[in-house]
């Protein structure tokens, strides 16, 4: 059962990029022997959810089965039917699911079920709680999910004083970096970042699956109206939100008329302006852009704004390739920032998710608890 | 075949630790249809080669089989008879091996066995030529193995700038560690880590193969002469020259007579003094040190020393324990330090050798090309 519900997360990772808002979600049908029958995902929000999916998929087979899924079928007459009267209709005699729907309009399902004479467990299972956070954080806290990525050298320089950064990444690195832009909510990077390398930030050569929004974190509104990223992106059709960046400023630094100034000419220009809050805090900007439906945020930046995230814990995850060499300089720039640590026991923790090599460089993927404490399944 | 090799060097790996300075080998006697006979591996120095070590094992049996070898069977009467004699005595049919022994005291060996009638193939072998590194490197540049181990946050910081490192890394890197320290002739500080750790150096809770001397790179002789590393560790008998610590100074800055007294100090109080090259070069000390038998270095230091190292050039291998944690501190002191690329491209790259997890750090295992650039199978 376990290597069902393990088959059932993979299929639900398909769905990354065209899942969310929704969680990813996904689905095997078994028989009492465990083979499969059928199975399937949550392809694109607003398209059938998994189970219904893979009930497709497994027609008259699905009668007496079990159907294993990564998260509780929903109860919600929303977009689709709820999912727990499809499983009933279909015939199903078991459900069995890893995660507990958090969703207070979707959940219900399991007690759906039960009503309708179907058998529902839970059984919980790590690879899809870890499918669920970005999902149940958004449901607990109305924050998105914020991962953050970026290219280092074995002593966590991600440039030189004098700003090249060139090669530090190998070409798979970068090719795994756009095919990522291509399936989040938006990416969001610092001011110093654009005053420096004037970044696209779009994705390019890889299947885009949804066009991000572009967000930086701009406190004093320094976005020249130049930018490339304050450009409409040739695939942004998609997206409307994602045609011109979005510029997060501290409106609470407004006495000073140039600033407001510049402020006026980035909305001229068609930027759209969303206020951090109290010494630029972040994290009322996020809240804001979750409810305009950013759900899934990729940070590419230098160490300044990835130092303000950890402070905020806002942090959730994050992807750091590390290239094979030692800059050895006192003065590079770092990958992170900004605190100033008195004791290193004191320091959060990261989980260290997997390692592994791509090409030439060694990729580590962490995961901060951060404003998501509680383990998922409860 | 190259299974059967991959087994050879498997087996030569035990003897690291035993085997120093000569070079690890490993032998697999089988025969024609592949089926392992017996194996063997150079254990100790003094002790039987390994082509000597299986043909013990196979007896009688290994009269008409293959021997596999790491390293070309020796030609040469020491401590112990040539192994081509051994293998064309025990009567071996056939014999293959992985790299040509530089050695010219011992080289010879697959001719020696052709002129007995035996045939031997030249088979490079990735596993095997990664064995002799150590062994070829100090044949050909009269330099010893430099191999450096660290802890880091993810963000390359070693320390706080207050000096706090503790728990940078977990109970297993540590463990390794220690393993490793008896396994080296040689374990290398900086003045630095001397003043602020008083570190004893010394291989605990493990077994110990060999006592390493401990030296600390000291140009101006500061080293304390209370310092642990001037103590006699507990264990030390079996390595006179591991009783007291060997002090790299560089004499050439010998005007100043409170200098000249402190080296003095350091003598009476029974340091082995060293001089390090002209600028405080470290070469010209590890070569003299390398002519004591000191074979194989590792290197436990701030990132002073590591700059150092890769300035010269010195440095072969890198085992990096990332911890989970981002110190994000401009002001934390770094892995490694004291050089200012302006080129990040001109940097010199390592090559990963291997991504792993210990416990909740990763083991990242890196290989630079240092003083021996050329491929070892030729």
């Amino acid at each position: 059962m376990r290597e069902l519900l393990a088959r059932a997360a993979r299929m639900a990772s398909r769905g990354h990029g065209g899942a969310e808002p929704n969680p990813m979600v996904g689905c095997v049908i078994a028989d009492h022997d465990g083979r499969v029958i059928a199975d399937g995902y949550h392809r694109r929000c607003g398209g059938p959810h998994a189970e219904v999916d893979a009930l497709t998929a497994a027609g008259a087979r699905a009668r007496g089965a079990i159907a294993l899924v990564t998260l509780e079928p929903c109860n919600h007459h929303g977009r689709t039917g709820p999912c727990s009267e499809a499983l009933a209709d279909a015939g199903v005699a078991e459900v069995i699911y890893a995660v507990g729907d958090p969703n207070p309009l979707a959940k219900g399902g399991a007690e759906r079920l039960r009503e309708r004479g179907i058998r529902a467990f839970h059984v919980p299972h790590a690879a899809a709680d870890e499918l669920a956070l970005p999902f149940l954080k958004r449901v607990r806290t109305g924050l998105p999910w914020i991962s953050a990525k970026w290219a280092q050298s074995i002593d966590g320089a991600v440039a030189l004083a004098n700003g090249d950064s060139q090669w530090l990444s190998g070409a798979r690195s970068r090719r795994m970096v756009h095919r990522e832009r291509g399936r989040v909510d938006a990416i969001l990077t610092g001011i110093g970042t654009v005053l420096e390398d004037d970044p696209r930030l779009t994705a390019r050569d890889v299947r885009v699956v949804r066009t991000p929004r572009r967000i930086v974190f701009d406190p004093d509104a320094r976005t020249p109206l130049d930018a490339n990223v304050l450009q409409t992106p040739t695939d942004g059709a998609q997206n409307p939100a994602a045609h011109t960046a979005t510029i997060l400023v501290d409106l609470s630094s407004s006495t000073d008329t140039a600033f407001l100034r510049r402020v006026e000419a980035l909305t001229a220009r068609g930027a759209t302006i969303v206020p951090l809050g109290r010494g630029g805090a972040i994290e009322p900007a996020l809240r804001a852009l979750a409810r305009e439906g950013v759900a899934t945020v990729l940070v590419e930046s230098g160490g300044g704004l990835v130092g303000r995230l950890l402070r905020e814990k806002l942090l959730d995850e994050a992807w750091v390739f590390v290239a094979p060499l030692l800059v050895a300089d006192d003065v590079a720039r770092r990958s992170a920032r900004g605190l100033a640590p008195e004791v290193l026991a004191e320091i959060p923790r990261a989980r260290l998710l997997s390692v592994r090599r791509r090409g030439a460089d060694a990729l580590l993927h962490y995961r901060w608890a951060s404003a998501l404490t509680t383990p998922t399944s409860s």
